[in-house]
């Protein structure tokens, strides 16, 4: 059987991603791509990098006819996919890429994106995507909200520790290093070449980056109790990529054990063996995800450093593997590619 | 049915390469991977982003058993691959990816190498490796000698240009930008990220180039006459693509009308439209070759610029491709991945 | 003696340049800094790596005094140029950096640019600014307008060996290789780094690319008769430098000779030993300019490569180099320091 | 008056920093270069972007006559540095760039090197080179040993912060990105352009970095008890650069006022208005320092982030710094050039 898919928002770069994933996977077929802005042309025009596919134009989202779409991507920019979703059929299965149905509570929901939610019903009904956690509600869902790339990242790394009670809840730091494809295809001075390729600094910094929102709410429920992280993202002049440095008090063979059995069956997060440490290039590309573990010289604390690809497990890798569950497909389909390297 | 592959010179760039592609193949298995360097490792602690295969060990290339191999890569240095496909068994399928058996005739090798040949029965034996132009002697072949990577982008643009004779043949001069992979993972300065990353320079300059050999043989072979392209290799910071800026005199439009005609049913080598000019990043990480064609402002001058990934379509895609047609299995297969974007 | 300086454009790249080098100037001191999109901003606000030094805030130009005011830098963007300086006091010495200046001929300026000229009595009184070519009338010019980054590049490889008669004047052909630096500060999308920073293409390919204004005005005037080089450039992931592969008819050695010979008493241009070839590495935020020379196997064919800094010798350097001339200060002031390599 | 300055270990990339400073010092003059390896060679066949340079050929350091030297920069690997200090002329001053001369105690010298140390006399005689904190001695001094460039960077950030008592000295956690020139020019194979540039990763983990060492001697000499920070390096795709995110305990603001006092009159420490972080881009090629501090959105929380060029403030320009004051030329002597951007 092959399902029909629609992609919104395709002229981005996890629009594009999606594309990528779903060309080499067995049972989906791309039959609608949306891109407002660049409706009329064709894939080839916005990324010639596809052109070797034979895909349909670009429509206006209002353009596309969803009767026979049995899964819908939704890659478009935060709030405006709210707007979108709240209009599309009612018993379309959607995988939502943006922030718009991450946070469970509109409070929430407004304290860190600023604005009045505005698909209050779709985002009770909406599924936190964290697939390896949540799998059970994301087979039987309808609507399913991707997590955030720096989000999922963290949560591979601290879920299993807070469940397992191995570290200390108030004295966990987040450090990240993130590759500049997490912040889009958009027209910003701090993104041009010349501005961003050799150098590095941290934004977002002192507790204002929006992924908190997600840590509080995962963590705090997890922990039956408020938990707070510290979390700095840092800009790094490459594409793809995030690398998560994060110190934690406990002991650090226990939270290796943990990690180790948390992910013992799990065919894409790999914990590597105790002391040694991941790096961004050996998993670009795929829907991988590395975790090393090592303690410190100072008894008690410990480092686990994650790394993935924020386009694929990060985010479109994430959302392919969401829908496969969602259609009943082998979880694994069409994201077993090996890394690109060199 | 699946097919027992070996790959020598695991430990290289094109070697794990070879193993990227591979692991998605549906009809062939890794039973031996040789790499007398690094003899006894896993392919984790050699190349970490393939941890996720379930692999065999590094093997010294004698501890290797033959018997149940179906065909062999040979992804080792130039010279020693002389050295080791003289001795493996000679009814063994062979792939090989170094220099040592592109060249027909045993004094250009020499001239272009600096030794004597050292397997010259096999180099007779040898079936020049570039696909779309020798298909049918690489299925009836048992040992085929892979071109090198500038050799094969630079025979991409002209071999249709020689054939139909829409070119001048002594005026073709072929700029290339090439990407360090090409340069494989040896300890050089100049191969150094200090050194290379923020500037370029050209190579190898002023006809010297070992691939010159191979434009040599083959255009001369094509045209019934001798032909001397000129050539310049640069080292840009990437670290995969090749990009040829070819400098012709003809018409523009004839030389586009050629490419598109003898391109049309290959599903590796796209040609453009009219007008347009390809770019390495849009092909990085696949098998497919981009090529475009434009009209200087001086009638009668055209340029035709060709890109693709030098360890995909350059070596060990082109490999691979070999293999399948050796093995009889459909050409395409394992290899029709899409570019990696951004 | 300091010579009070203003600088209109401060907020791109080859303002930014301007300040950098005046910095270290003995004897010039920045009075006023004009950039209308950023007026009111401090330095340190809109380029951060400068905020060491004490400068005064971006103004709007019509804020600017010129009365105190010994010479103007114009880096603004193209046609903005000639209207701010059709409105400067007619007494004040200018040097521009905009293309609005360099060609001579209205027609020309027009078919390049597209537009009439708005400012003809300051085009008619204008000097090219090629400093080592036209020294004497830029010393004694009010108006100085400064060269395309590639035209300078291009110029500084053929004008002796024009002059000299050494080379075909119809088989010239710039192959050249451009940092991102020199599309300036503006948001494109060609220019993020997550489209740039992994590939590299040609652009304005076919003759399209107006640094050929230049090229056919100078070439021209020096042959005495028209003279139609082809130039296709070609954008690098790479932050500053310009590589120019040129391809030549001629004799090597004598083409090398009139270059050595040109260049002797030149500070900033080296001509490498012959068989050398340069790399934009080693020119990197330095005035110098490295030119190679090598011959190619088919007798009678050269390279000649030529190295240099598009924000430094090709802008800004350049400018300053001028700006000394002008003020009867020693040319090489402010223009020494070393390229910064790795 | 001008002094005759030696470099040892010109062929390093601190040597050819030394170079590039010192080109553009008013009263220094590079009288010898020594570089074992590449002894017989010209600076223009080992640093090609400093052949402007009237410069004396690199020697043996055996053939070196000492007697003019006024002063001797060391730029040796470790280890081979006290070898050839402790063969040098007694009364010949020198500042050493290795890290044999940081560590007072021979005992932690063994436990972080491996090795007992072969200069014991020398060791006792060396000042601790970090100039804004050791100005008196340094003046003084006849050898002066250069600090690690990240030592320097994470003591910039915690000295004043330390020695005024506003921060938690058990719980200081410095998350340092460093470009790869520290490394040095040796071959190993991580630091290859195709290696390193597309990714970046955590090394010397779990406290076990040697410039732990300097930060230990330090920070309880300051504190009057034993202080051991948590510090974790990571190797990022850039040529320069020390970016140090430091996450400590303690009111942001009071940090803030500490460090702004502590550097108010220091020509190369800029601390940025509370609540900017700095970027390595701004600083690069420079000796400047930035340092930003904001608060975390816990209370009681705050990160310092420092940024400075681990060749320029982290080690050449430093020691220049330093023999500025110990031949009592004004320290900032050839210091002050602005930072390269783009």
């Amino acid at each position: 059987m092959t399902y029909n898919i629609a992609i919104l928002g395709a002229s981005g770069y996890t629009g594009a991603e999606l594309i990528r994933l779903i060309a080499g996977h067995s049972a989906m077929k791309i039959a609608a791509l949306g891109a407002n802005s660049k409706a009329g042309q064709s894939i080839a025009q916005v990324f010639p990098h596809l052109r070797h596919l034979d895909l349909p134009q670009l429509l206006q989202i209002e353009e596309i006819d969803f009767a026979n779409i049995d899964l819908c991507f939704c890659a478009l920019p935060h709030k405006t996919s709210q707007e979108v979703i709240a209009a599309l059929p009612a018993t379309l299965k959607i995988v939502d890429l943006s922030a718009d149905f991450r946070l469970r509570d509109p409070a929430e929901y407004k304290k860190w994106y600023g604005n009045d939610h505005a698909a209050v019903a779709q985002q009770k009904e909406a599924v936190y995507g964290l697939t390896e956690f949540y799998r059970k509600e994301i087979s039987a869902a309808r609507l399913v909200a991707g997590t955030g790339c720096n989000a999922a990242t963290g949560q591979f790394i601290l879920r299993p520790l807070i469940t397992a009670g191995v570290i200390d809840l108030d004295e966990i730091i987040l450090d990240m290093k993130c590759a500049v494809s997490g912040a889009g295809r958009s027209l910003k001075e701090n993104l041009l070449h010349a501005e961003l390729s050799e150098g590095y600094h941290a934004y977002s910094i002192g507790g204002t980056h929006r992924h908190l929102g997600e840590f509080d709410q995962e963590f705090s429920a997890l922990a039956g109790r408020p938990v707070r992280v510290q979390f700095t993202p840092h800009l790094i002049p490459a594409n793809r990529g995030i690398l998560a440095t994060t110190y934690v008090k406990g002991d650090a063979q226990a939270i290796h054990a943990t990690l180790v059995q948390a992910y013992a069956d799990e065919p894409f997060i790999i914990v590597l063996p105790f002391g040694e440490a991941p790096s961004t290039r050996h998993i670009r590309g795929s829907n991988f995800c590395h975790i090393g573990v090592v303690g410190d010289r100072t008894e008690g604390r410990a480092l686990v450093i994650g790394a993935l690809d924020n386009l694929t497990k990060g985010s479109s890798g994430q959302a392919l593997q969401n829908a496969n569950l969602m259609l009943d497909i082998e979880e694994t389909e069409g994201l077993m590619m090996a890394p690109l390297f060199p």
